[in-house]
């Protein structure tokens, strides 16, 4: 009476890219907002996050009874747990970028900072390219691909250090700016966070692909 | 000639009790090092982080092949997905842990700043609280117990705010403490980060003992 797995295995897929189509329009609206200075895009975060949060728990039961009535094991199994651990990363991924919404929300209302928001727009960028990346490696089970998202995280970390000494500089040249500095310290914060989950989901990509632990520097030359 | 569910239950409740123990050990050190300015501490730190790390991909394998060998289902399928999320947790709370730590060894660096830690200090120990109770809680499926974690975390939340507006002002008369006192406020996120990995754990435990869902406010006045 079953469905055949790859049925169902097709259906957990697209839901998992609707939620990554979800989340990364979340982080591309609340950029948006920042660079625009627009509150509009502000509030397609905050919608966009009420779906986010139904898919989370349809996924997770989805995936649960997928195990009862299939019992799957090796390949199909990594494959459901993967999609757990993805389907949390991705709700997390929303949470972050529901707090840069947040913080632009706080910024707009001050005057601006910077024409040029430093490295943050850039950071975004590439958090978003590599989160898009993780998750078609799943879909595709695209070993390379996800590897190429691990490199990429180094990248957003460097960014993320920059960005962090040119704001303290100025808020110590000038303590008027201190609040605001302190809002794009901690939205670049948040975008080092996506970047991490990203490279979570590469990560389980690559074990569900090759049954293989890559994480802890558990990887050996190849 | 499987052993019986119970059996590897025990066992698996018991390595998610050792990494407990060992992120537990890890926020105490960092924040030891931090209170009493001290380096010998946060070399703890970085030796557990190395075993938190080996049983994070124990504790995931031995999930696998505890689903493909045993079959389960209902209770206790919910009861191995619930260790693997919170087995993430737990090492992201040792990353966070490792952060504090990363800081704390600048702010050794420098002259101190505030003989008094602010807020820091009650917010580890209500961090570590909640992260010990939600263990707790999972290991016995204790539900009221888990419930008790969930209302921490409001606390937890408030205690960053105001360290946050305390150090700001602080930087603001002068700025002499601007890098220290970001420095206080990352340590302050990463604190409120390991309170929402807790939060996340108790959730957990609640959906493995109910089979229902109380995340993203699903849950209904009893």
């Amino acid at each position: 009476m079953h469905r055949h797995f790859e049925e169902v295995e097709g259906e957990l897929k697209n839901q998992i890219l609707s939620m990554g189509s979800l989340v990364e329009d979340m982080i591309h609206s609340a950029i948006q907002g920042l660079a625009e200075r627009k509150n509009e895009p502000l509030q397609k975060v905050a919608q966009n996050e009420e779906q986010v949060n139904r898919l989370h728990i349809d996924v997770d039961n989805r995936c649960l009874n997928l195990i009862a009535l299939h019992q799957p094991t090796a390949t199909d199994l990594r494959f459901i747990i993967a999609a757990i651990k993805i389907n949390s990363d991705l709700e997390r991924i929303g949470d972050q970028a529901v707090n840069i919404s947040q913080t632009t929300g706080f910024l707009l209302a001050q005057p601006q900072l910077e024409r040029k928001l430093l490295d943050i727009p850039r950071m975004a960028e590439l958090a978003q390219s590599m989160l898009k990346d993780s998750l078609d490696a799943f879909v595709r089970k695209d070993v390379p691909l996800a590897r190429t998202v691990l490199d990429r995280d180094a990248e957003e970390d460097q960014l993320k250090s920059e960005s962090f000494n040119e704001l303290m500089q100025l808020m110590q040249s000038d303590s008027s700016t201190i609040q605001r500095a302190l809002g794009l310290i901690l939205i670049s914060r948040n975008l080092e966070r996506i970047a991490d989950h990203a490279t979570n989901i590469a990560e389980d990509v690559i074990f569900m692909a090759l049954g293989k632990d890559i994480r802890h520097h558990a990887e050996e030359a190849e």
